[in-house]
């Protein structure tokens, strides 16, 4: 077997960072399920359609987009980012929720076939998704609780603030419908590109086609911003009148006193999201992380109503991704998140010759009986060898097991206090790594 | 979007069935922690060689084996199935201990562009495996460590009995070589087939070339099989010498007797096991399933030590395979594992009007925030229909929320108990669904 070759755009972690990896994903999973999320598997190949010729694999079959990742889902919409047997099939009644924890690392078919890999994007990655479906209808109180879910999801980590930024498309496209503007997806396209491209090139972009009043009340409206349902009045200043806008506002509103009570500081209504993809038809998310903004949003989503459909049934849905990869490529660089050591194991039992090995393996048996991770020495070097040994590998402490006249004692190597093993049982931070 | 396609050799599991292997794989990840084993990724896609074209892709990749199937890391060897910065680079020090739990369900590229799929065989599969790997050298003590860690993984599920039939290539190779046999490898392949041809092919075939006392010898070798190392009585009686046999009667009279202490009845020396596979150099391990044993081995591997090689450095290693989809898919199919419940779910607020929304949520947090999974009700319909809506979601236990006169009450829907919700808890077992 040679060397293997390293490849642009997957992410190659230090074992300590794939440990913070497991830990973040069993976090997130864990809060996913206290709101009832059940999990869920995407098949990692779906047959081809003559639609998403691009990424063919030989047999008809192809690598299947990452659950969850709409932009694309939307791209080549017959690969199915829901399983057959969720929520198309009778066993499944009233609104489902379902949680891809982890999403496997899945190769991105057009990454590998096409993009370039660049600073925080990935040719493999982890998604963390969720998403509730019904038949036919689904209340919109569902839009209200995912950022619950997230808020509480990734305050459970060792990571900055996040504030989770929201709009809603039936507000965007009734004020624009009641500016009298025919298309609201242009101008929806356009707003799409505020950050990027500036006020004034968007302002003469719409103006040029719907004049410059509109163009202003258009920009007016992706100015406003807040963190409580203060933006309803902001909207009614700006004049305008809509069935669909009223819709809009009252969900949205919902939204963000929804959260407000939840999680006050967590959901920041604003107007000026669009997310750009033309299958949102509700409330759109994108989560900025605390002094890592310039990197974009670590997590999107939003209320789908028309993209999974069997026959006459129609399943709308509510969904939201975590970029985790990611996310953790962008900490992991910034040094923000570590675990307190790199390997599970908290004891390493030493060895006063082969022949004892027995006596050592019992040792650690009854370590891990107790529920603390243990290994012993791999050869009975001399003591200082195994303590470095322990060293190395990022173990805290080395049991000494009886000799002679001395009992069994343990060792702290960072410390170097030792103590009668009798009773003794790491502190709690130490008996496993843990996030910081 | 499209219904989607079932596809053959992709299994489709039940929500309930995903929360047990879900379970499953805990359990086995927090077993390999234990022993100190870290996670472990491998890439799904890894470059293409001139010797692995079959399952390439566009762009110069293609999709990489399975971690730890060792029947493809062996066919397609410039494909890692150890990851380059594990246990090639200077961080790794002392022997590595490295799990790939879950292995990310992998499109099988030669399943995919080949093979049929058959019972309990998947074209996409989960494997959990461990391996420990040295650089230069690995005590083979480690030999008999793998089979306490499978024994203790697969004891704590609630599956039938394991046992863990063991054999030795020294042991055999060293046997045949005393017996005057110049290619002992074609002796294995020969002996492999035994269960499916049966004895007296077997020693046909190796009678031809060597004759019937050579056969016979190597027919009774494969016939010693003993829970204890009463097996090297049985083998030093055929009379055949040869340093290397003694090699490795030594190394699987250790294995047996480590395992005898830690699992009485657990491992088997079995000395027809051969495993198949020419890179094997000391210890192979198959495992049988009470009540399943013609459905061959669940859990595969062995001691390699000729597998990994970086320059000049070498890599020995020894590691074992859990076949995860393929024994809850046989399990699954026996109705012999299954899950308490379908839903992490165990509490439904009830709703008495869309209005006191925030009332329902407020009970739910607080039952969440002390680890207690719930949902609210998705709609305020009538008692009956919302209790019926948890019966039918598989959610045990509804919460009223108090009402004019009425304190907080909560309902065990399959007994029929009301009580006061006040200090109320579910039962330890209603906690989280449990594996049975």
């Amino acid at each position: 077997m040679t060397r293997p070759t390293p490849l642009s755009g997957f992410p190659e972690w230090l074992p300590e960072q794939r440990l913070a990896e497991q830990q973040v994903l069993d976090r997130l999973r864990r809060t996913f399920e206290l709101y009832g999320f059940s999990p869920l598997e995407t098949r990692a190949v779906e047959p081809s359609t003559s639609c998403c010729a691009r990424g063919d694999l030989q047999g008809g079959l192809h690598a299947a987009p990452p659950a969850g990742d709409r932009r694309r889902r939307r791209r080549a919409e017959p690969r199915p980012a829901l399983r057959p047997d969720c929520p198309f099939r009778p066993l499944c009644t009233g609104a489902r929720r379902q949680a891809a924890v982890p999403v496997p690392p899945v190769p991105d078919p057009e990454g590998v076939a096409g993009e370039r890999p660049a600073a925080g994007r990935y040719r493999e990655f982890l998604q963390a998704d969720i998403d509730i479906v019904d038949r036919d209808t689904l209340p919109s109180h569902y839009e209200a609780e995912i950022p619950l879910v997230i808020g509480d999801a990734l305050r459970a980590l060792p990571i900055p603030p996040v504030t989770i930024l929201v709009n809603n498309r039936k507000l965007c496209e009734g004020f624009y419908r009641g500016l009298g503007i025919d298309d609201p997806e242009e101008i929806l396209r356009i707003v799409d590109k505020l950050d990027k491209v500036g006020p004034s090139v968007v302002k003469d972009e719409i103006a040029q086609k719907h004049g410059a009043a509109r163009a202003d009340a258009c920009l007016a409206l992706a100015g406003i911003s807040a963190k409580d349902a203060s933006f309803v009045d902001e909207v009614r200043k700006l004049g305008v009148e809509h069935p669909l806008l009223d819709e809009g506002i009252a969900e949205l509103a919902a939204v963000v006193e929804t959260a407000r009570e939840h999680s006050p500081g967590l959901v920041q209504a604003t107007l000026k999201i669009a997310r750009g993809l033309d299958y949102y038809t509700g409330t759109v998310y994108e989560t900025e992380l605390a002094g890592f903004e310039q990197f974009g949003s670590i997590c999107s989503g939003g209320r789908y109503d028309n993209l999974a459909s069997a026959g006459k049934d129609v399943f709308p849905g509510v969904g939201i991704s975590i970029g985790v990869s990611r996310l953790l490529g962008l900490l992991f660089k910034a040094d923000a998140l570590s675990v307190s050591r790199p390997v599970p194991t908290a004891v390493l039992v030493a060895l006063w010759s082969e022949e004892e090995r027995a006596v050592s393996n019992r040792i650690a048996a009854s370590l891990r009986a107790r529920g603390i991770a243990t290994e012993v020495a791999p050869v009975p070097a001399k003591l200082g060898k195994q303590i470095r040994h322990a060293e190395r590998r990022g173990i805290p402490f080395v049991w000494f097991p009886a000799n002679g006249e001395n009992p069994d004692q343990v060792k702290d190597i960072r410390s170097g206090e030792q103590v009668d093993a009798e009773g003794w049982a790491p502190p709690a931070e130490d008996i496993a790594p843990t996030l910081r």
